[in-house]
């Protein structure tokens, strides 16, 4: 299933060493305007090297639309995005070639499929999410019409929550061959009360798969979330006064449906499992092995995931918008 | 949306209040022994009264299978199952007709229907839950022929973690009319290695969206969850070794696929609600309004949300189990 | 996959010879004034014994609303519809329980599920349509609202298109022991154009999969139909004007997407293979045996089909309807 | 909804003028041995300019796989197909820009969407099959693993069924500036019993989707199809012998599951709607105008259809086929 939403379809598609990566978006409403200056400057924010806090390997992704825009703005077909892989070179990891390593899906695929493309993760990399974040910035392109923002931030490195303690944290790891996991806060400004379903498809449920379907997502948690386990009812719940709700251990949403207020996700990354110190694990042939993973990987994947946790609400809320939508047309029409 | 999953397919119906509550299966496998006796008992579990911490409240559900059988054995055609309200007597609610309680879905559904079934919550209710667990029941069953098993506890309730704390800090809330959290575990034995999809259908993020789409449950983390957000990869990343892997940290899922470990899921299950300590809040005309809500409330919700937890994630792990089959079939064809 | 539908979807369950038959309606909008009245006149026409030239089992089915409305009036949750099989004794049915009968699914579901309901047809039995019927009372229902009406009528029996000729066709089959073909056509007024998907969701599309997924239908045709097959360019078009189409070979429908004329579409339903002629067929042994079908059945099912045709187009144009409202709202919106 | 299938999933993309078309495949198997070689001869044989009977336009359409194969080897991750356009000039289609050509999807699309790209016809056009026939492929090529093959033919144009009596109807409409319509046939050899689903998902149900959803389709019709609606029961039901169905009436599907039997369709195509003879139109604002289209124009599409409804077919053949296997694999387990 590489497919997300119901109304607002992104499929993507890629490996981090194949020939290219990309999405279609199926049902996106016609009439929005649409070039890939809207979607390039998104690619930009999640590449590595933009700050001192992540890799500093240069990858000049180029968003290119193939289809679903005619002389600028959406026709309501679908809308297919690509971007080229520059570098396919995958010499440095034909070492990698037999060997699981230690926190990353090559053992689990290997389960599932019998095959691997081993190269850089193939399908499990963190470019998969490149692809997202495209997609993304066309869903949220189309939330800006309500007036909807997503804006996500890191709020915690390795347990600290100061700017100061965050990049020490990440520093020190580096310097030791190490990495460390991180917590990413995502809130939505400006969501209508009303989206998402009773039962299965609750707005907080949708949320949840969209944000743990994040490679090294480990937790997710809405409002006061886990703090919420250990709070009383008196506490917990947000009194309703008439000028609004006063509080929001809620996090926005009350029975799966958003209340109006501000929704607020918080997700667990763990730390890249990519690290220099040497590591036990097996090979394809079951026998021990040592391993050491070279090359520049982040510290902290935490950092590099804000703009795809970003990305993954913001096709949330713009389907249950869709969805909304239906509705309110339907109801709309006089008896 | 009030259907779940892809293969094994359960749409639930029902209110609180209403004639009857149920859920059709679509998709479950012919072949199976299946009768009433197989369901019930699951039904009883759940049921409140069924030990000191939970509400006295008597409920007498008896499950009926509709269809979907023939001689005690599914036929591969859909399996309807239906739990008829005894008590629809909603006199109790009348005086909630027009007031939204702080903490349940009262507000958010008024602002999505425009319309609310206020007896006893409606479809927002915890009743709801007895579909799911009538249909986990079913799922369990063809569970058994892989020997999968689903096993859920408490594991902390306000924060405390033995016995006699739990049940102090549900008492002593009781007394007060209050209510606590706590925190559900859920533990998937025998999960073959490769169930799953990477990107957006990952095995962790299907449970997430399960679990999170029960009533009150605020946070869902796999195996170490929000504690590696605090963990170097050093520490995090589970090693392998030729017996196996040694540690789980992962909770039983990489890249979003079964590893073959025991899967490890836990849940931040917020107070109950409705307590008889004053709220404010206001009614449907936007007035301030004091609330106590009376009845026999259960004063942690938690407990009974165990069986629940288990039911959804024994779906979650069939679904992805046939999914799994579908391609097994396939590549077992000679080339 | 026993449901129906993407946006006012129908999840149907039941045999002809179990407990029950019904439907779950997910999707309805809310505040649609809804009782059993509304439902029951629909069945009551697909009844048999209704006219001299059906069938004259008595069968008195009465169905039931057993969630999803509250005061008479829709509230958006799932509507569980369920209608008890009076007469389950399937004494008649036993010496059919070794024996694929020729022009039923008798064979087809063996060898797919390796069991089978063999009293009266269990799931493929025409009854199934009963459910059906019954949720497209309702699609009916929310499409008044929108001006749309649906009609089915036969046009044609075993050849003949007169009330006279089709009458004798019938009798005479009856009188035989034989049985007669026919076909039924559907008309949709008061259809806005604009409803439909390009490429595979095309509206006639949707409209081909629903009626051919009623047992016995062999053929759908849109428009012209076949007939266009035989046909020019020069002919078949049918030319634009300042005051609409003039003509309608399209039957409403060009690229997939409705145009604002009349909808019709017209199915081949093939004589009813239950007949008391001898005919030849093998058990489940493999050996030949001659059977001869008594009981009443109806001598052509065709006539009988015309409610359902009707029920299946309405919920595709519902559905359709709804998927465009999506969009509606979405551009209603200023930029 | 640009989406098919449930299993083997295909997403398509693009439009007549863009800059590319193209195809997702998301479920296909892994291990399959893949390149564009395997595709690249599908998409020649619907290339026009092949035949005497087609159009002479050149399109030298060149498929490339973007994703999912690793070595030569499907993986079973996404597979992204790609065409380029290779002349996107699109100045023979201004003269049209703001005109509703007949028998086109020029006005629903309008009514749609409000915009259009009607170059060409945009993704309403014959081009758009392009992706379909690759998917088609990939999918004809995983049938082969079960000895399954899907073959169509033209069967008859305006009515005529010799070769030379459908070549002279070509002929001569094209001196006429004028078009004719045709029959298609699909035979698949060597498919299982057991596929599709009873209720919605028929076997037949699916197929009449595929089918009537290519643009210009107006009828599809399964073994005896409309001639059905004329026979008696005695003479439509196929008997059963101890070596098989004595007959094929049914087409290869009884109850919506298949036999075992070749499974026959037919589909009805209306004459290419773009005519050079005179047409009364209307234009965008309303007022009358004539229009004659020039180009080279298939006179008959039908011929072009033949390995589209192929693909289509394949499509849906394999997604029952994984479906089925599903079933299969759980039902081998021991219990």
């Amino acid at each position: 299933m590489n497919t997300f939403g119901r109304n607002f379809r992104v499929t993507t598609f890629g490996e981090s060493h194949g020939k290219a990566l990309g999405a279609v978006i199926d049902g996106c409403p016609a009439g929005i305007a649409l070039t890939e200056a809207d979607i390039q400057p998104c690619l930009d924010r999640r590449r590595p090297g933009t700050s001192s806090l992540v890799s500093p390997r240069r990858e000049a992704d180029r968003v290119e639309i193939l289809s679903g825009t005619f002389e600028g703005v959406t026709t309501g077909t679908p809308i297919a995005l690509v971007v080229y892989n520059r570098n396919q070179e995958s010499g440095d990891y034909d070492a990698l070639r037999d060997i699981f390593r230690p926190g990353h899906a090559d053992y689990s695929y290997t389960a599932k499929y019998g095959i691997r493309d081993h190269r850089g993760g193939g399908r499990s990399s963190g470019r998969e999410t490149l692809s997202r974040v495209a997609a993304g910035a066309v869903a949220a392109k189309c939330l800006e019409r309500y007036g909807i923002g997503v804006a996500g931030r890191i709020s915690e490195i390795h347990g600290k929550t100061t700017p100061e303690g965050m990049e020490e944290a990440i520093r020190t790891a580096r310097q030791e061959g190490d990495s460390v996991g991180g917590i990413v806060e995502v809130v939505v400004s400006g969501c209508p009360a009303g989206l998402g379903d009773p039962v299965f498809a609750k707005l907080d449920a949708l949320i949840a798969a969209a944000l743990m379907g994040i490679g090294a997502v480990k937790g997710v948690e809405i409002g006061a979330g886990f703090a919420a386990a250990r709070m009383r009812g008196s506490e917990n719940n947000d009194p309703i006064t008439p000028d609004g709700f006063a509080g929001n251990n809620a996090g926005g949403i009350l029975g799966g449906i958003s209340t109006g207020q501000p929704i607020v996700a918080r997700i667990a990354v763990k730390p890249t499992p990519s690290i220099e110190m040497e590591q036990a694990t097996i090979d394809t042939g079951g026998d021990e092995r040592k391993i050491r993973i070279g090359g520049r990987h982040d510290p902290c994947i935490a950092v590099r995931i804000v703009p795809v946790a970003e990305c993954m609400t913001a096709l949330v809320i713009l389907d249950a918008l869709l969805e909304q939508e239906k509705y309110r047309g339907f109801s709309a029409r006089k008896e």
